[in-house]
Order: C-alpha cells, then structure tokens, then sequence
C-alpha cells in the first residue's frame, strides 16, 4: 500500500510538472514570441523535453511513466498488476490536470478555461497514432534490453522530435490531452477534439505493444536480445 | 578545514559562473536579438542549461549546490553540518556576485548597477514557490536513489525547462537572485523585488523538503525505494 | 533467420522514423517559420538530432545503423556478413521510403511526390564527402573502443552540428537521400540530383573507413586503444 | 612513435572537424538568417557544442584536447612529455588551419581569405581570460576526478554556454583561434587580433592551472577528492 501510493504519487507529481512545462511554456513562448508561431513551437518542444529529462530521472526509481498508454502497455506486459495500473493512471490524469491548473495561475490566468484550439482530421489522428507508437518503441525498446537508466534521454530526445515530425505536435498521451482541455492557452485543445486524439493514442499504443513485442521478446530467450553484431574486427 | 575550504572554493567559482552564464548570456541575447524578447529567453534558458551541465559534472567531486536552498535541505536531511552550511552558503553567495560583477565587466558595464528591473506579484511569487519544489525533486529524488551522476543532466534540462514554464523564469536559488540585484541588465532583478522572491524560494524549499522525504523515505528503508516496476516479462 | 528478421525490421523502423523526422520537421518548420529559413534549418537540425538520440538508444540492442554506407563499413570490417548486410540495407531503403511516405500523409500531403529542389555542384558534394566521413569516424571511433553505449548521443550532437557545417546540410546516407526524392518540401532532393549525392557519401565512406582503421586498429593490439593519457598527476 | 603519430593524427582530425562545425555553421548560419544576429550565434553555438560531444565521444580513447591550452596544461600536470605535447599542438594548428580551408572550399568561398573582423579591447580579452580558465576546470575537474567519460558533455555544454556568456564569445583555444583567421565570415577574426587573444588564453591557462591544482589536488590524497557530502539520510 505505501509503495503504491508513493508511485501514484510520483506520477501525480511528475504528470503535473509535465503538463507545466507544456502548457507553461506555451504561454511564455506566444507571449514572447508572438510574430513566429515556429519560434514558439521550437521553445515549447524544447522545454518539454528538457523537463522530460529531469522528470524521469528524478522520479523513475519510484515511478515515472507520467502516461496512461505507457501504464497500460505495461499491464499486458506483465509488469504491474491491474490494481497498481488504475492507481498510476489515477495519479496521472488527477496530477495533469493540476499541472494545467498552476501553469494557468502562474500566468495570471483563470484556474480553468476550456481551450478553443480545435485539433481534428485525418491527418492529425494519423499524426497521434504514429507519434505513439514511436513512443512506445522508444521506451520498451530501452526498458526491455535492460538500459532502464537512458530512457529518460530517449524519451526527451523523442518528444522534443515528435513536436516536429508528427502534424498533430505528438499529444501522445491520453492523461496530457485530458489536461490540456483545461487552458485556452497555446497548447490547450478544445475538449470535443480530444476524445479522437485519446482513441488514435490507444490505437497506437496497441499497434505499438505489437511491435514492441516482436521487436523484443521475452527476457527468456536473452540470446535474440543480447545478439549484437557490433563484435570487434 | 582544508576539505571545507575546498568545497566552499567550488561553491564559489561554480555559482560564479552560473550567475556569469545567466547574466552574460542576458546581455548578448538583448543585444544580438532586440527585436524578440522570446528568442533571448531562448538564448539566455539555453546558456544556463548547457553551463550548469558543465559546472555540475565538473565539480560535483568537490562541491556542487551553487545553491543556498539546496545546501539548507542537505543540512535538513543531515547530509552536512551547520559549520558546512554556512560555510557553503557564503561560498555561494560571494561566488554569486563575483559573477555579477564579472559579467557586467566582460561586457563593458559598470562592475555594479543595481537593477531596475520590478518582478512582482502573486503570479510570480507562486513561480518561484513551484519552480523551487521542483528543483528540490530533481535534485534529491536523483541523489537519493543513488544516481548522484545523473545531477548534472537532470538539473541542466530541469532549469531550461523552467525558464519557460515559470512565469518568474525560475530563479529558485537566492544566491543567484541576490547577484542578479546588481546588474542592470536583461536577467536583472531589482533589489526591492529580492526579498518577496526569496521568501517564495525558501517556502518552496520547505514543501520541496517534506515532498522529498515522502517520495523517498530514509535508505534505512532500501526495499521501498529500490522497488521498480520494471520487472521485464 | 529470426533474429536477421527482427534486425532488418529495427533497420526499417528507425529509418521510417529517422526520415520521418527529417522530413516532417522540414515541413512544420516551413509551414510554422515561413520567413527565416535559418530559424527553419534550426528546428529541422534539433528535432534530427534528437530523434537519433531516442532511436538509436532504443534499437540499438537490435540493430540501429539506418544508413547502407554504416552498414557496408561493418561489412568492410568484417561484423556482418554479406546476408546480414543485404537485409539491413534492405530494411534501410524500404524503411526509408515508407517513412516520407507517412510524413507526407501525415501533413496532408500526396503520398509521393517527387522532388524538385536540386542540389549539385562540387561545393556540395564535397560536403557530402566530409560529412560521411565525419559521420564514420564518430561512429565507429566510438564503437572500436568498446562505448557502443555512446554512439547515440555521439551520432545525435554530430548530425545536428553537420546540418550547419556542411554545405549540403549532411545527408550522409544514402537510404535517407533516396527517400527525400519522394517528398517535394523542405528536406526534399530533386531525384537528378541523387545520384551524385550518394557517389559522395559513399566516396566519403570509403575514406573514412580508411581513417578509421588507421585511428582505431584491431583490439588485437589493444594496448593501443587502451593508451590513454589521462593519468593522473 | 606509432601511437603519438595516431595520437597526433586524432589531433588534427578532431580540431579540423571542431574548426569546420565552428567556422561552417558561421557561414550557413549569416546565409540562412541574415536578419538576426543572435539567431546566427545561437545555430553557431549550438552547431559547435553538438559537434564536442561527438568529437570527443569518438576520438578521447586516441586524443581529443583539440587546444594547446589544455595539452600545455596536461604536460604541467605530467600527464604527458614534451615530446608528446609537441606533436599533439601541431597536430592541432594544423587540423585547424585544414579545417578552416576545408569549411572555406565547401561553401564556395576561396581556400584562404584573411578575416576582417577586428576583435579587440579590455572587455573581450577578459572574455578570453575568464572562457579559458572555466574550460580548464570543466575539463579537468572532470578528468581529474575518475570521470573522463564525462568530458565530452561538460566540454560540449560548456563552450555552448560560453558562446553566450563571455563577451568575446569564447574562443578559448589557440589553434582555433589561428584557424579562425584564413576565413572572413562571421566566424573570423581578423589576423592582427589573434595575437592578444592568444595571450589572453594563455594567462587564462596559467590561472586555471592552479584553480585545478587547488581544487583537485593529486590522486595521491584520495580521500579529499572523493570526500562526497552526498551521504544519504
């Protein structure tokens, strides 16, 4: 019991100061930058991944997935139980919206406004569904061949890419969308936008637990997993 | 005695250039980009990052807070002593305006002009209060988990992050805030506007405190924080 | 056969992704940042870099080369075998288009599209030349001396930089180059202008292969390797 | 001899490619955003810390200083002989001078062009004495304390930061400062300059040494040099 809410509790902490650095600096950027829209996107995506960095190193020993798709990918892998996955995604979507929360009242804004960024299309849900699934791949692909102590530079390297390369900025994270509805600010999304941007998540998160899957399989056969070529001539 | 004098001598030459990176870097990016106060944040965020990076790797051996909240949680958790403390802590505050008064040389500037720059209000005050709990997780959630080489990262991508989302651009560090007093320049802070960031930063640091502990309880108790989910299936 | 499989599927993955970010990014940045195509090339460096970070740390354990010119070098030095390298270049190319194919899609785009930014002239091939060669010796001076754990960060710092130092923006390779004649937008090169590109890099290989046998000779002899002059006094 | 030649050989190639990353994204950095001169330092100095960490990654097992400065230090320190130190500095004048060439011919411009860019005055060479002394104890607080592998990033971070911070925006090197002056673009730095600037370092040199010396004793008294405070509670 203690343990468990200690990660829930590290996940609320780790998802809010997430979303912080999200929605936080969003609001700087379109207030310091306002003539670029790509000036602000460079220093959002900066931020986010820098704040990713620290995040899960700080937090990782207790718990520092910060995302409900990468807790539930880790409940068909076996590695958490059914009851510490609904406590960390608790933790998560509860500390999100707290993140939004403080970030809109740093900067002198309502604690709560509903964005009216609408975010929709084709396009953008195949956006999601790719920028999961690379997501996913970055992480389990580091977990699983045991380099646990790089995923937090993956996964801020990979974040701060997928603002880039994906149309959608790379939501990517169901309890980051939830959080966002709640800022009219730069990085919020209006809430009718968000239910297809969670489903193109899970539809990623999906075909990405396959992927990872084959890429990496169980532990069991060490021998496919340690096979690296890169012997010495 | 020599050991303490070693260790304050780092404290200084590191908050030194700290406060050098974070004021000179102020006073290039004002001068080279004047047309967007955004890209100078950019320029000034990136700067401290990258240095801290450095100075962190380069003298965590010896001593590495560069931080008076830091160093106060260290004597809290009975990691020094108070001869250490204050030891340190004056390090850090003459290291600090040394680099101030560096800083405004290097660049042709009176050695000393106290700043005019006004930050204040509530919306920044709370900056200050969340920026410093914040700083205080990355920090001891990544030496108390026994990866104090990971400091250097952490706290680099930590502080470039919250340049941006803070509304105070994260000062959280009253040695640093006390420098920036006297130069009048882009990273400035009036000397009125010391105290009331101060006392955020010192609330901060006591929340940070009882955060830490909760997170990650005595190494008395290993079990619990070296418990991590990332059992492979 | 199973573990070349997953090989040449991780090769195809990560040059997906890898092209996805260099393109994508491309066509955010100029959508986003029309005016400064300075401020362009800067997001398109960042966002590279930082997917190679993230890629190669989580491939890695099962293949992460994304570029034939590497993979013929590990052939040239005898790592891989003429099978082996046949399937990852495969798993290069094809992985490489379908990941400017998703990235037009992804913005909207026709699927395919050729090209129309010429690049030539000797000024770039020459780039081209220096940049593999770079590219070479940073992964392979690496590698050789057993700190395989270091090529993503090596290989993600290199690339960023060699898009500004070069002239030719630093292809060096050629599965990326003929992917980017399938996207007519900021990354895109004219498929005229291909061939020549990858006669460049793959001259650039052959030079660095030279070098870095010459640098790095066999762990036969590794008390050549090990030479190291960091005692301390 | 054949380990000093390969030694040397690291040298030339390593500060070839330091001086290209230097004076090449100069050059594509005043093309490409021609309106904003802090933008131009912010791709330059990016361009030129990313390319450090790769650089040194891959060539620290042979050498990788790439600066008089340091390779003067490392013969005071006894780390090396004289004879070493002689070819390792030719090496680096050299690689420079070729690196510089090799930048200048990738874009087009003649081979050799002396700068016209005067760099001088009081407060730029206090730029120069300060850059050099945090590059010694960045470089060798971190050598001199068992973590050589941790060099590139300090290094790379360091100098990133010092761009911004120093007034003359750290040349911190002697050979790049002589490279620097066959090329007039942004990088440049007009011949009758160089001198001063070199001195400069020099005295900077000299003051860092006994900052090392002071701050990390020899290995012989351990215990001072791993006296770590980070004692857990």
């Amino acid at each position: 019991m203690t343990v468990l809410a200690r990660r829930a509790a590290a996940e609320f902490i780790g998802t809010a100061f997430l979303v912080m650095a999200v929605v936080g600096s969003g609001v700087m950027a379109s207030r310091l930058s306002p003539d670029d829209a790509g000036l602000q996107l460079l220093q959002n995506s900066l931020a986010t991944g820098a704040a990713l960095v620290a995040l899960i190193v700080a937090l990782q020993p207790v718990s520092a997935s910060f995302n409900p798709v990468v807790t539930l990918v880790e409940r068909a892998l076996g590695m958490i139980d059914n009851r510490a996955a609904a406590a960390l995604i608790g933790g998560q979507v509860l500390g999100g919206l707290a993140g939004a929360v403080a970030a809109n009242l740093m900067f002198g804004l309502d604690a709560v406004a509903f964005s009216t960024h609408v975010r929709t299309g084709p396009a953008l849900w195949l956006g999601e569904v790719i920028a999961t699934i690379g997501l996913l791949v970055v992480i389990f692909g580091t977990v699983r061949s045991g380099r646990a102590d790089r995923v937090a530079f993956a996964v801020g390297g990979y974040i701060t890419a997928a603002y880039w390369f994906t149309s959608s900025t790379s939501f990517a994270n169901p309890a980051v969308t939830i959080a966002r509805t709640v800022t009219d600010t730069f990085a919020g999304i209006a809430p009718a936008s968000a239910p297809a941007f969670i489903l193109a998540q899970l539809l990623g998160g999906a075909a990405g637990y396959v992927l990872v899957r084959f890429l990496y399989p169980p532990l069991a056969t060490p021998a496919v997993v340690t096979a690296d070529r890169k012997v010495l001539s």
